[in-house]
Formats: structure tokens, C-alpha cells, sequence
């Protein structure tokens, strides 16, 4: 297994274990499980907040997650420059216990920016990068401009990648042969899909197996479905704010109690919806602070939820018996 | 239950049972179970030709499904003058054994035109029908409009009512508010959903269960997941071609057997995506020739598949194992 | 040129005359000029309302209008029946004056109907007959598909056919491929653009000016925009309103007159958009009763506009002056 | 009016002269006319090549562009890190005659990565910024978020803002009014316009022109017709290769020469589809080649074209009289 803490006093070149690998031999980081793709914190003048950070990371520590992800969408990553997105990667690492992973978001829109990105954050600590298509000449962007991009990017990070498809931001659905061909890369190991197209999830699954590859569901709302049909885990804006409920879906799925899970799911669909497709990042926020957590503002230009859309938000909760 | 033998004997007014009954004593016809919307078969001259259709039924006996549907989207019903859409229905009754469930395609642009075409249909022998969104004037179908279209036509129908999602033909997805208000309804008994999303086929059982509505998945790719989150069956194109299998595959999820489910799963999401996404009813009459089915030509504008894309829908069903 | 008047006696096969015309010596019909896209009246009992109907037609006789369009978009068309369609156009006829065209929208979802609808409406009286885009079927209506769909319609009618692309309410666009080709056919003389997209209308001009091939926009806020890169004419909801406004526009764009043009087009925008895409058919009505004429109501499902719809479009006249 | 030269010796406070302007009595700056997006050339290294970029400059020296845009979406600006984009706004400044405006692509996803690009922009000799609308949270881009944004930009920035709205790449069509409010704030002067729907640009030029607001053609293709309703110029790819062209078109709207206008706009409109929308840009890089200029390649993930639309391309030219 590729580690971590192998880099440390490893020359980068060395460490590029599975370059050496057969494809039979090599055995691929397991990111099998739950990960809430976390907040960054803000305080009123929009600064990173170090300390509602940690205060977050400390709660987030009592919870059975096989770690964290840094700078998914609900990071707010687009709004921070090079620096801040380094740095944040960096405190997560300090604060995390070594056997939790550290999935870090490095996706840029240049392929150079990524390949750049992607090694900063490893050498930051990152055990493995999760790297978004790029969406801006979305015309441009087929199957072939894409394995171009991932394989690049693979080909020269001493971490292993995630590929990472969210058409609600990026307009684009990572197209199937794309995902197939890159799975055979040793050092593409999975995917994280947020489009949430079912028969997709299990397609995926179904065509990569073999390589070991493993596909994780992007939002809590189909994790469920998503865990039947073959995927081994998910990346989900909802364990921000119900951590332990999220796990507890994911464990009920794992061991097969399928009519105790499909209870549980019902109740996590509409205040996932909440938090991610209707009302976005500022709504993840409050509800996080409606849990104990300190997420503070957003960077502008997101706007804090006027008084209705947080009455709305409350309502997904409370009524599915969460507050 | 409503049965479509009681109308023959009976007035109009005092067949609409429901009406009188409370919401807690009635008893709604039981959907559950697999339907193939049936493709109607014509000759070369574009005219029903009904020798293949019978030919088609008699194989279809010999497979467990609760029922069939006559003109659902794969039936080219918009293709079919009112006449004929009565006819192929009445045909259908005749050949179909008792205990089969009759699912016919009411649903018109018009509210009047799908009062009218419902009544027919029911009095031609149709157990229920399935009311497609209209979907022409698609910036004015707002949930109050789709929710009085569908309260008149269900109040004025001697048969339930099942709605009928299917956003790729009609670029309207039924709101969730309106499904669940309409789930009230006394004479609205389900759902075909044929969008796929997952978590919204959640979402309307976890709602509408209490009432008795019943939610049909309205493709086979996402059949298993859909029998996962609680819907009770499917109206599955793939059933076609494909009929003991996707029985097979309800079958499995019905029992718990989750772990069989899944292979089989994966073998039929390619094959389901062939004959319909991607391409469309020309691909299903082919297919249905490939396994002893009379499917005849399609009316034009439909046009056959070139080469190419004929062997790619091959393909499809070759490698995984069924061709 | 090809006259209504010319097929009361002769037989159908001889009256094809296109089919003997050499390409370079035959003459289009002339179809520049504006027409307004009626409105179908409907009683209380949503029955078509030829009273009011004929009431509208003599107000619009009045305008200097190219000619009617009968069952456009505007028209509710897809909630007529097949002998309310051909009815409302043998009215229509009987109180137009000879030496107005009056083109019928025959556009239904298969290539038989649509053949049949346009014989019967041609043989009612239409003098040519304007065909939209089947589109249930959107994903196998490609470029080929709608060439033989045309072509095989052209080929059997006896009035000149008229291409008709309007996305908002079939999410299709007629394909420039297919715009092009089409424009070879004898019996093909145009095309109505409701998309809007003014540098797609140019393109079709530029493409097929040199066949004769007539170019009309299909609605008034692109209006002198369309005239101004070479369409010749429009069909226009607004006109149904405000008439001679429309008509005085086309006036200034014809005869150069750009300064004028551009400051009366300004003031048509927003009426136009507050009775075609903001608000659709209901506002058309509306805004029909308040300028004099009786448009009845809407057939369900479309429903009327709620007070605070009804004082935007109301307002939407105002502002510009118009009310 | 508000220079350029002004800044370099005024503190920056000093400078925001618009913040002492009475609405009525404030000049705008006047951006009319024509501005090639141009293209960042680089080597094959993927680093940026200020000696193509300078051979470039010299060509277009002479051309009666009324200046340049640095870094609209043709420019690869997502692909530039912080350093690159004010460097290579600094460039062309010192190569750029002082009576030509530059107008600099300074949008970010947040406010304060926009706020400070903006004021780095400026510092570097920009005469103005042009801000794309945020576009990653989409679902939260409502219209009050956007005025937020633009406000805040607008109210920081030493030199006066441009709207800048692109669909194709965002997702987003800046709403009307957003662009109606922000009009009326003294240091936001204008609009680019990319969508092209040409009755939304008439609506904006409409309701903005009280204020001296000034509304650009995005693309070469709508040109004519939007100088026909009121704009007043053109950020236009396809003036990297055809300057002259698209510059003698501006030129013959303004002088009312419309017949002559038409019939140049119809030879553009295929050239500019091919290296916009159609094959971006890669497809205009290649265009410049043929025409003299030196682009260099693209940074990855954009891939050169394949050969066979490296045909289409050419044909687009050659087939109208470029070539």
C-alpha cells in the first residue's frame, strides 16, 4: 500500500512505487468508506479561520470516517488562492490521526496547474488527490482532452488521484470511456461521482473492477443505491452535519441490513438536498452551526440564505427528526 | 380491488367505486410487479399489423410479468391516430389472460383529449392508465397546472390513474410537490419514473407511502436500485427483448438476494441503454428480431439503424452474454 | 405561382405543378409579410368559439397584414382534435379575403399524419402549410431523419410546405445541414425561425437566398434584426396584439428606415416577451381582451395567469406606451 | 474622462473621480468599437511567449482596433496563474499605442480574487477590466449575488468595470436586472455580451442607454445586428484574424451602409462558428497561423485539432472567399 508517511524521507522519484508495479501485483490505497468533504471556515473578514477549523476537526475526530476531503466542492476551493489551498492541506494533516486519509482537491484548469497543485498537496501530506474535470472550454473537453489531462497529471504525482465528476458545478459528466480507459492507470484509483446517475454508479463499477478501482458516491442522497449497486463509500456534504448518521448508512449498507438502511436513507434525502442541490454552501454552513460546528461565513460572492430559505432548510431537518 | 371485468355490466357514474370510500378502507389495485411497454408492430406499409402483434403476445404468456403497457413511450403512440390507440388496446385485452394487467397510455396534450382517451381505454379494457405530462406548452406546466390536469382526468376516470415521468421525451420531470399531492388522490394510484434519478424515486416512496402509492421504475438500468429504495416494480423497455431476465432481476431484489441482484444488474444496464437513450425504438424492434419477436418497421420519422450502430447495440447484448 | 384557387377544380396529381418546373424557372410562392399566428377562441366549455373567432377576423382584416398563420404554437394546436384542426382552417378561409395567404400549422409527430393533416388543411382551403419538427422522438430526430420527414411531406402535398423550428416548445432546432438541403425542394419554400438564434437566421438566408428560399422570424423581439440580415417577413404572436405595430415595424425595416425601426422595436421587446416565453398562450389572450379582441379561454391544461402575473404583462404594455 | 496615464501619479484614492460625479454631468469612458480577445501565445514548453505575443502586438498596430481585450475567454486566462495574467496585461500595455484602449479579462470566481485582479490590472496600465460572471456555485449566481459582486468590484476599482456575460463557458446569462441595476452605478460602463440573443441585447441597450451605458457584441457572428439595435462594438475572436474585416463591418453599420454590411456579415459568420463555438480555441490558434500571426499552442488540457476539422475549419474560410 502506498503510504503517506513514506514520503517523507523518500526522494520524490523514488517514491513513485507503481511505476515498478505489475498491473496484478500492485495493490491500490483502499478509500473504501465515508468522507465528509469539509468546510473552510471564514471569519467576517473572509480569512481562512484556523481555529474554527480545528474546532471542527476535533469533533470531526470522534466520528468512524476513513478520513476527511479538502477542498471538494463545499470547500469553497475556487475562492481560495494557491497559498490558502496548500495551507488549509496542511493544518488538516497536522490535526488528522495518521490512519485517516487525506483526500486533497487539487483540480486546477490547466493541466500544468494540476500537475503543480496535485504534488503541493501531496508534499503537504495528502495520501491521495481528488482532481475535478476541467470545465471552463467545456466544448473542448472529450473523452480524448481529458485522458490526455488525468493521465498527465497521474503519470507525475507521487500520490494516487481520484477522479472527480460534478456536473452541477463543471457542466460536465466524466464520459464512460473516459473512466474506463483511466482505470487502468496504476496510479488512478477511484472515483468520486456527484452526478448521481444510478445506472451510471454501476456501470462504472461493472467496467472497472477488475482493476480494483473503486467508486465512491458523491452525495449522501443516493448512497444507498449507490453502495448496492458496487460502490465502496462516499464523499458526502451531509456527514458535515450528520456525521455519525451518514456512517451509520454506510455500515447498514456494508453489512446487508438493506430494510434498516433504506429507513435511514429516506430520512438523509431532503436535508442532503438542502445542504448541496437547492440551497448550496451557505446552507451547509448554517446547518453545521445548527450542530455545534464553527464553519463561519462564506467568501462572497455567496450570500448568506435570507430568513425564508433558512426556515426551509430547518423544516428538511426537523422534520425528518434531525433537529 | 377495481376490477375491469365490473364495467361491462355496470353504468359509468356507479362503477367509480372509489368515490365512496374512505381513504383508509380503500384498497388500491396492486401494480407491483414487471411490464414491457409493448412496441407496436407494423407492416411495410406503416399499418398496425396485428398478426405480428399476436404473434408477440403468445410469448409473451409464458413470462411472469404482472402485466403489459400499450403505448408508452416505446409503443410510438404519438405515431397512432385515436382509433388506432383504442384498437391496439382492445386487441391486447382479447389475447391477454384475465389476471394480466392491462397498463394503457391515455395520456394526451389536452386535459379533455386524455379525459376522453382514458375512458376509451378503460372501455376498451384497460385495468388503469398511465397519463404521460403534457408537455407542448412545457413553460406553463407548473405543478398547480400539472396538478389540476391530473385531478380532472382522475376524478372523471372509471379506471386508476398512474403517472408517467419521462423527462427525455418531454423535458418535464413531475414535480415532487405535485406527486405528492396528486398521491392523494383516491384514484391516483403510482408513478412510472422514467427519469432515473434515484434519490427522487426515494423521496416519493418515503412520501407516499403512507397512502398506498405505488412507485414503478420506468427503465431496467436502474431497476435494482429503484426495488432497493422501495419502488414495487417496473415498466422496463428491456423487458422486450429481455423478459425473464428483468422478471429475474425483480425477483432477486423482492427475495433479498442483493448480491445476485447486482450481477445481473450489471449485465442489462448496457443492453437497456442500446434500445433506449441511446438509440432509441429503431434499436428495440431490433433487438426484439434478434430474440424471435415480430416487432415489424417503425412509422416514420422514425428511420432504421445504419450499420454501425446496429453492430454497437449487438455489441451490447454479445458481450454481456445475452446474444 | 401556386394558388389556392387554382386546386377547387382540378384533380390532385395535376395540380403538382412544382413537380414539372425546372429548378431555375420556378416561381415561390410569395410568402414576405407579416402574419400573426391566431389565437383558437374557446367558450366557457372550452369548445372552439367560431363566433369569436370570426369576430377577430374581421378586426384583423383591417391590418395590412401578408396573411394568417392557423395553428401556430400560438394556436393550441396539439389540444385540437384531427376535425376541429382542419375545421378551424375552413372557417378561417371562408371569412379571409382571396388575396390573403393563409398558412397552416400541419405539423403531427409522424410522417403519415403529418402528410394527411396537410392534404386536408390544402384541400381546406390553406395555401401552404407551415410543418413543425416531430420531436417526441428528439434524440433519433437527426439531420436525416427530418430530410425525409420533409422531404416526404413536400413531395405529397399539393400547397407549398414551410419548415418550422421552435425549440422553446419541441428542444429541437431544425439543423442548418438539414435547412439547406431541404431548401432544394421544389415544394419547400421557407422557413419559420422561432429560435431566435440571429446568426443562424443569417446563415439560412445566406445558404438558400440563391434557391428563392423565403426566410420568416417567428417572433417580434428579434423582428428587425431578422429583417435586417435578410428575412423577409415574420410570424408574430404580438401581432395578434398590437398589429399594425408590427406591421409598421416591418414597414421601416423594408423601406430603410433603421433609426425608426430600431426605436419602435425596443418598445415591442418586453410585450413581446411577457405573451410568448415569460408567460406563454394565457397572456396572449389576455392581452388580446384588453386591445378589443375575444380570444375566450385557454383549453386545459393551460391555466390563466394569477393577479401578479397578470399585472406584469399588463405592465409590460404599459410602460412601453402601449396601454 | 478617466485615463489611464491619470493613475501613475495620483494616490489611489485620489483617482475613483467617478465617486465625485454627479450622475448627470459624468463622461464615461467611450469603449466603441472593435477589440480582437487576443490569444496568449505559447511556446512549446506550455510557457507563455512574449516574442510571439509582441509579434502579434505589431500586426495589430495596424488595424483600427479601438484597443485590445487582454484575457477574455480566448485569451486561456483560466489557464494563467496570478502572476502570468498581470504580466501579460503589462506587456501589451508597454507595446500597446497610448490611444488604444486595453480592456483586461480580470474576473475570478470570489469577490476579493476579483477586487484585488482587478486593482493589479489597473496598476498594470489597464484603461479597464472586463469581469466575467462568477460561475462555479451557479446555483447560488442569483441576481442579487451578482449585483453584490459587480457592486463591490465596481465601488474598489480604480478604473471604470465592464460586464461581461458568456454563457457558453459559465453556465450563466448575466439577468437582465442585474445588468439594469449595475448600469446605474458610475464606475460600470458596459457590457460584453457573448450569448448573442439579440433581443436581450436590444432590451439592454434600451434600458441602459439613459445612463451612457454601453452594450459590445461578444462574437463577430452577431455583429451587424447588434449594432442594427444599438450597440456600439465588438469583442470578437475571429478579429484576431480578420481584423480588418470585422473592423470594416463595424465600420459600414455605423455609416448606415446596411445592404453592404449584410453581405459582408453572411462571409463572416461561418469563419467565426468555426474558431468560436464549433472547434474554440485551438481551431482560432490555428486560423491566426494561416493568416500570419504567431499563437503558439495551447496549454493542456486543450489538444490541437485532429485533422479532419482542421479541414472543416480551413473550408470555412476558403468556401468564403478568406482563404
Amino acid at each position: 500500500m502506498i503510504t503517506r508517511r513514506a514520503f517523507s524521507f523518500l526522494s520524490r522519484r523514488s517514491v513513485y512505487a507503481w511505476r515498478n508495479q505489475s498491473n496484478d501485483a500492485r495493490q491500490r490505497l483502499d478509500i473504501s468508506g465515508i468522507y465528509p468533504p469539509i468546510a473552510t471556515p471564514f471569519n467576517e473578514r473572509e480569512e481562512v479561520d484556523y481555529q474554527k477549523l480545528d474546532h471542527n476537526l476535533t469533533k470531526y475526530a470522534k466520528f468512524p470516517f476513513r478520513g476527511l476531503v479538502v477542498q471538494g466542492s463545499n470547500g469553497e476551493y475556487p475562492y481560495l488562492c494557491v497559498e490558502e489551498r496548500v495551507e488549509v492541506v496542511r493544518r488538516v494533516r497536522q490535526a488528522l490521526p495518521k490512519h485517516k486519509l487525506l483526500m486533497a482537491g487539487s483540480g486546477c484548469e490547466s493541466t500544468r496547474g494540476t500537475i503543480q497543485m496535485s504534488q503541493r498537496m501531496a508534499d503537504a501530506g495528502a495520501d491521495c488527490v481528488l482532481v475535478v474535470t476541467p470545465c471552463f472550454y467545456r466544448g473542448r473537453m472529450d473523452s480524448q482532452a481529458l485522458i490526455n489531462h488525468y493521465t498527465k497529471v497521474a503519470d507525475s504525482c507521487s500520490v494516487p488521484v481520484v477522479l472527480y465528476s460534478v456536473p452541477a458545478n463543471t457542466g460536465i459528466d466524466l464520459p464512460m470511456d473516459a473512466i474506463i480507459q483511466l482505470s487502468q492507470h496504476p496510479n488512478i484509483i477511484g472515483l468520486k461521482d456527484s452526478g448521481g446517475n444510478i445506472s451510471r454508479i454501476g456501470l462504472a463499477v461493472q467496467k472497472t473492477r477488475s482493476q480494483g478501482f473503486q467508486v465512491l458516491a458523491g452525495s449522501a442522497d443516493f448512497l444507498m443505491a449507490a453502495y448496492a449497486i458496487g460502490a465502496v463509500g462516499g464523499v458526502c456534504a451531509l456527514a458535515n452535519v450528520l456525521g455519525l448518521q451518514v456512517c451509520e448508512l454506510a455500515q447498514l449498507c456494508v453489512s446487508g441490513r438493506w430494510d434498516e438502511a433504506r429507513e435511514l436513507q429516506y430520512r438523509l434525502i431532503e436535508p442532503n438536498a438542502a445542504v448541496t442541490r437547492q440551497f448550496g454552501v451557505p446552507a451547509l454552513k448554517q446547518a453545521m452551526q445548527w450542530f455545534g460546528f464553527e464553519p463561519g461565513v462564506c467568501r462572497w460572492p455567496l450570500q448568506p440564505l435570507c430568513e425564508a430559505d433558512l426556515q426551509t432548510v430547518r423544516e428538511k431537518f426537523s422534520s425528518n427528526g434531525w433537529l
